[in-house]
């Protein structure tokens, strides 16, 4: 057993691949969802479930970035549909939340060092993604450099690190990976902007992004989504 | 007028200074308070009530640390009393609660890139403090390298400041400045362990460090305590 780790899980495809490669090092972990007012609410029932599936407890911290806004997850922006990979590498889409990767680190970290723990897996991706900024290793590292001075156990000692396993693979690799470790895909949720009956969208990038790593992979995809892919 | 800016404001003497000297540099200020679940929740109505009378507008995010817990504020941890000012030098107390700031600094980051602000404004105080690791320069430079590589503007070319004017400030410096910039310090509050109708207890950290400010700046303290000190 390596120690505590703190994993980041959102309900979605990354984060449960990220789960199940913490637990495969040897760590014993605690997994953190935010519930952060998304308007896929879906993700904390998703969260919940990946947890509980993986055997590591959850906490749920909620914070209402609503208050916030600025993105199409926390306020009435419309979700970009469609978009083709030289359209997603273009630039940075309105569904990007503001800092939402620091907070959420920021909030890994109390918890890591509540519990005392020195490691962070957050499920970040910077190949097969929506070119957030915070997604990036230049990002991690930044923050993993702050973790050490801005908490008493850094203060004290404590060597933090920030683990993003997923960084440098494709969607076909990670979902490849989470085959292999024993991932249940079909309690994760990737979709920005599901049906009320949860049913994924099946053009937004995140789901885009689903469905050709799950091609690429030559898996079946065990997504339910609004109208069939042909 | 400089441009916008993001104040982080508790309710607290150093938050309210804090504003003012922001809003005295010529920012179009915009408060933000964390109701973050802390003990005394007197600081959230508190922090309502500085901005009202600054004339910034205030934004109030909820976001539950009880859920992480491990500090005196956001947990049944005593709060410690009647320490002295070796007592405080000697290392970090209890009322420490985890990442706090790295948290609200990400909120406040989040906040300014919603906004179109640049500058962020912390009152963190390294001189009559309590030790606390995320109220040091180094943590305020490190958070601020890390704005640039976390957010979507920062990508875009903004580059962020993150403010800290009372840094080196003794707490009787902090006050006569405050006090310059008209200030209602009776609107404040600092007392970590307040009786239930918001009188300060007079013997935490946080009162111990405002009595003896205001004592050393020659000013009358305006503050309601449960038992008046002699």
């Amino acid at each position: 057993m390596k120690g505590k780790a703190v994993v980041l899980v959102s309900g979605g495809l990354d984060s449960a691949t990220c789960l199940a490669i913490a637990q495969q090092q040897g760590f014993e972990v605690t997994c953190l969802c935010i519930d952060y007012g998304q308007r896929h609410a879906i993700e904390v029932d998703r969260a919940r479930r990946v947890a509980e599936a993986s055997g590591s407890p959850l906490r749920v911290v909620r914070l209402d970035l609503r208050a916030i806004g600025g993105s199409s997850l926390t306020a009435e922006i419309p979700v970009p549909k469609g978009r083709s990979s030289a359209e997603m590498a273009s630039g940075i889409p309105p569904t990007y939340v503001p800092a939402r990767n620091t907070v959420f680190l920021a909030l890994a970290l109390g918890l890591a060092e509540r519990i005392g723990a020195q490691d962070i897996f957050i499920g970040v991706n910077a190949i097969d993604y929506s070119g957030y900024p915070d997604c990036r290793p230049e990002f991690i590292r930044a923050f993993e450099s702050l973790a050490q001075l801005a908490t008493r156990a850094g203060v004290e000692g404590a060597k933090f690190s920030i683990h993003a396993p997923l960084s440098g693979m494709t969607k076909a690799q990670i979902i490849r990976e989470g085959m292999r470790l024993g991932v249940d895909y079909s309690l994760t949720h990737s979709c920005y902007d599901p049906a009320p009956d949860g049913a994924a969208c099946g053009q937004c990038d995140s789901c885009l992004l689903r469905r050709r790593g799950f091609s690429e992979a030559g898996l079946p995809d065990p997504t339910r989504y609004v109208a069939r892919p042909a």
